[in-house]
């Protein structure tokens, strides 16, 4: 086990850039934080890099169930977990991630429900969205290329693990709602328009998507126009709309058989 | 119309204070950033303190229908502006509002679906959630005396107006739901428990409360236990539970009449 007692080190800067997307397509992995999702991450069976534990939690760590034999171990001094941290009190473990791009379903490949996500731009929703996915027992979520990527900090944080349970992929959502029509399995959008049709009147479904649009414009006209049918959550208040993790919530919930 | 250039202004650094509870207590009033929260203000009919706008956003005022008579008017600099603002690019207006504590509803006068909520702690939620209740058709909002307070800045923020179209109130939660059995609403509980009722098989109701709990401990066991009957969702993936906001969205809009 190499012990770094250093926030200077030159590993822990090129852990600390895991933060940043660049640093992430640089060094293909991501970062995880706390027992909860090293243990998910474990279970999984996900390419863990390299485990990184404080001497405090070394000594909760169980050496073989905890440890996977292709992880480098590392001991961090708790200077070193605080720079890696996001919370003013870490649990001082921490893993990095292979970022495993060719483990992606192709469009055509997917079965069940899906969500996809048109340029949604902020983290925690995104986060919550792949949570609650996971939840309503959906296959996977698929985020556009305009979106943030699904390995971002604050995203990780929101997923709670679910990227483990369900498929996540970064694609092109004109291609996957193309291919989802050819195996006729219905694309649903979702407008904030009293004209589309009402969520709760359509049934529920095995095989479908369900399109959520960026959080201050909607779904863009071209996926409006692309999609099967397109639906809305009618508004009873004086509220001009609903967060867009609440309302795929109410979907997802109501539209998965 | 005063003129405040300087971030050392006493006026200044007292409206600075009302972005921390006990500036808020000393001051009686809060502070709504941007044109939609304003405007929406005064369409409600709010009692608005004082108003401050930059010289650039004073230019779009409509002087008629944007300020009341009783409210005091303040030109601020730019760098006053971004003291004030949470954001980087502030819109350039803000203002002060009293808040009323006699507005508040008396338990046994309340009517209609109500979210009562017990110490939930993230502000982004709680505001989420009054957003939400508001877009279902709800009456009004009950936050716990241990929760966060309704005018926490990031609270305001998150319920995007929507304190001016519902009852929002700080209260005994127990003391509200012996007042809504009382009248035989139901109060309903939400509980991580299979074993407790799936919430989609208790029909629709025009009168009753929703109680939502803590984001990590759920429902206290004295709630949990002086409702009338408590509910979960099924959940069908391998996450273990649903954000807050997410759930109490999926359970207002499926149990609502």
């Amino acid at each position: 086990m190499k012990v770094i007692q250093s926030t200077g080190n030159t590993t822990v800067k090129n852990w600390k850039k895991l933060q940043t997307r660049k640093g992430r397509n640089q060094q293909g992995k991501y970062l995880l934080e706390g027992w909860h999702l090293v243990r998910e991450a474990l279970t999984a069976g996900e390419k863990i890099s390299e485990i990184m534990v404080t001497s405090t939690a070394f000594a909760q760590i169980d050496l073989q169930a905890d440890l996977p034999q292709e992880a480098a171990l590392f001991e961090i001094s708790e200077e070193v977990a605080q720079k890696l941290s996001a919370t003013p009190s870490p649990q001082g473990i921490f893993a990095t991630v292979i970022i495993d791009e060719n483990a992606s379903l192709r469009p055509d490949q997917a079965t069940g429900a899906w969500l996809f996500l048109d340029t949604v731009q902020d983290p925690g929703n995104v986060g919550t969205m792949v949570r609650t996915a996971d939840a309503a027992g959906f296959a996977g979520v698929v985020l556009s290329h305009g979106s943030v990527d699904f390995y971002q900090p604050k995203l990780v944080r929101s997923m709670q693990g679910s990227q483990f349970h369900i498929q996540i992929s970064q694609g092109d959502l004109s291609e996957w709602t193309a291919a989802f029509q050819a195996n006729s399995y219905p694309v649903f959008g979702s407008e904030l328009n009293e004209k589309a049709r009402s969520y709760d009147k359509v049934g529920r479904h095995e095989n479908f998507a369900l399109v959520m649009g960026n959080e201050g414009n909607g779904l863009s006209s071209k996926m409006l126009q692309q999609t099967s049918l397109n639906l809305y959550i009618p508004l009873k208040g004086k509220a001009e709309s609903l967060n867009v993790a609440v309302a795929a919530g109410i979907m997802m919930f109501a539209l998965k058989a």
